[in-house]
């Protein structure tokens, strides 16, 4: 295996001080970034890949500017079963929308939600989903949207896990993502969810800040509260951050080519392609859910992160393929 | 004069040791770090905002992370006369991809182009420059216009001073960006000029990165060409970075309000209200181009960096005006 440099931590200065048993226990805990997961290929080509690129004077070596990683988030940073978040959110953001919307009782999609039938009311297409998504984040300025994540976020529990959706982020991503950091990444999301959604939370759980967070967006309209300016959530898509609009949303965002990005779905296929295809050295990760028992197990038949053609043209392409249920050590942090 | 707490340097330390007389002299080099600034109002309203939202403790302190400032470019960092600096490059661009486009010796804009009529071209509409702009930065690969634009900085000259055109930047401004930089502050651009022609120099220019360069833009294409992927720019304007598209790219690329904002023309007035309009301490700066003789003198009358609104309503909202004549030493790099 190759050797990390690591910034010596404090700790292990104080072990030294303590004892040269005291040192290597403490290096020890330094040196291992990447606890939750098991030794195989995934782990190592992770290292191996933050090593070369970061290595002054290797032929792969990349400076620390154009450390630039993306990150997907449903499926690949935290869950996205039995449906993806920002949908349950929708759904319970519509019941509690009802009583202004007397109309909603006799037409779907939210008839169908109403009666608490979601997979009707899901079922019959992704615009269902969209125009759910688009009836509960517009018409509120930025600044209700985000208040009324926040207390979805510190009410809500999952369903099978009777915990906080905030609770189900996956503890092996992030101490991928703490790794890339320490060794000098900018590490973004650019994400299908909404990025308005996103934002209230994926701080605070991932360390990434807003300004790092890209996704996909409602029309804006600036305009005038009693002399005070506030954005207003407009009902019309103005970008779909899925596909193809991926690499266009880093481009726009970023203006680089990353040398990293992370997925689970194909929705990623370009942007993990437009990551791997670039001059130099490149990584690219798919995490497979397979584990029925920890999280969920899914892949080709899914209607909710389907993951089909990246799961035959992943390792053709050499992109590194997670087997969640062999790599992971735990799932999530509650688990440690 | 507030004190400001500056990073102490290293060349101080040495002075230090090399007895009291030289530590005077470095700490002086490093306390004044707006050279280029008169005494003033201007110049000490920027130093006390900068002292005050950097104090721990004090009543207006903001933390690190939120200390975003956004600056305009066009007229705010860099000269915009006779013509936008990007129009010029569109013009050339008519130019030199005449021989493909034989039918635009027949059609305006391009006809008054290439007969070296920019007057005509322009006086009729906005219209016309935008689709100059569109017909000159279209067609192509992010990665061919990024070349173009890099051949013409290389090559062309500003007609009145016959300088590169990266040559035009504000001396005086640069020093207020590297202040904030060093008190913590995230800056950024956010310009109605091209997001791609901004993103080939601007950050050697100002030391701000390409993934802090906000401005207008054209709809992107992903495709494949010779197997290999490509974004392509259509001839289809996706956002318009002016007005009140500012703030709302402000909530779209960063999400934070930012605490600072600095403009120069009517297009900055939303810019500058969200900015100044949020809670706790806030900054506004306008540039007011006022030396005719040094660069040039312009406000409610022209077509380039029209100055009307916010000439009345900056000082009644308490944002700083800048007599570019009276507070700037020099204008240009080249003049110190």
């Amino acid at each position: 295996m190759v050797v990390l440099r690591f910034r010596i931590r404090l700790f292990a200065w104080l072990s030294l001080l303590a004892g040269a048993g005291g040192f290597m226990a403490g290096a020890a805990i330094a040196a291992d970034p990447l606890p939750s997961w098991n030794a195989g290929a995934a782990r190592s080509a992770i290292l191996e890949f933050v090593d070369r690129v970061t290595q002054e004077g290797d032929h792969d070596f990349v400076p620390r500017e154009e450390r630039i990683a993306v990150f997907d988030n449903d499926g690949t940073l935290w869950s996205e079963q039995p449906l993806y978040f920002q949908a349950t959110f929708a759904i319970d953001r519509v019941k509690a929308l009802a009583r202004e919307h007397p109309e909603w009782k006799e037409k779907q999609p939210y008839k169908a939600v109403l009666e608490g039938d979601t997979q009707v009311a899901f079922s019959r297409s992704e615009a269902a989903l969209a125009m759910l998504v688009m009836a509960t984040h517009s018409g509120v300025t930025t600044e209700e949207l985000e208040a009324s994540v926040k207390e979805w976020l510190a009410t809500a529990k999952h369903p099978r896990f009777q915990r906080p959706y905030t609770d189900l982020v996956f503890q092996p991503m992030l101490e991928v993502l703490n790794l890339f950091r320490e060794h000098g990444f900018k590490t973004y999301i650019v994400s299908g969810g909404g990025i308005e959604f996103m934002r209230q939370w994926a701080p605070r759980s991932y360390g990434i800040p807003p300004e790092q967070i890209v996704g996909s967006s409602l029309k804006l309209k600036y305009e005038l509260r009693d002399g005070k300016p506030v954005l207003r959530q407009l009902p019309e898509v103005e970008f779909l951050d899925d596909g193809a609009g991926k690499p266009i949303a880093i481009q726009k965002f970023i203006g680089r080519r990353p040398i990293a990005a992370f997925g689970n779905s194909d929705g990623d296929f370009e942007m993990l392609e437009w990551t791997t295809t670039g001059a130099g050295r490149r990584f690219g990760l798919v995490v497979h859910h397979t584990d029925a028992e920890r999280e969920w197990a899914y892949d080709r038949n899914s209607s909710v992160g389907r993951l089909d053609k990246v799961l035959d043209d992943g390792p053709k392409r050499g992109w590194t393929m997670v087997d969640m249920q062999r790599d992971w050590k735990v799932i999530y942090p509650f688990q440690k």
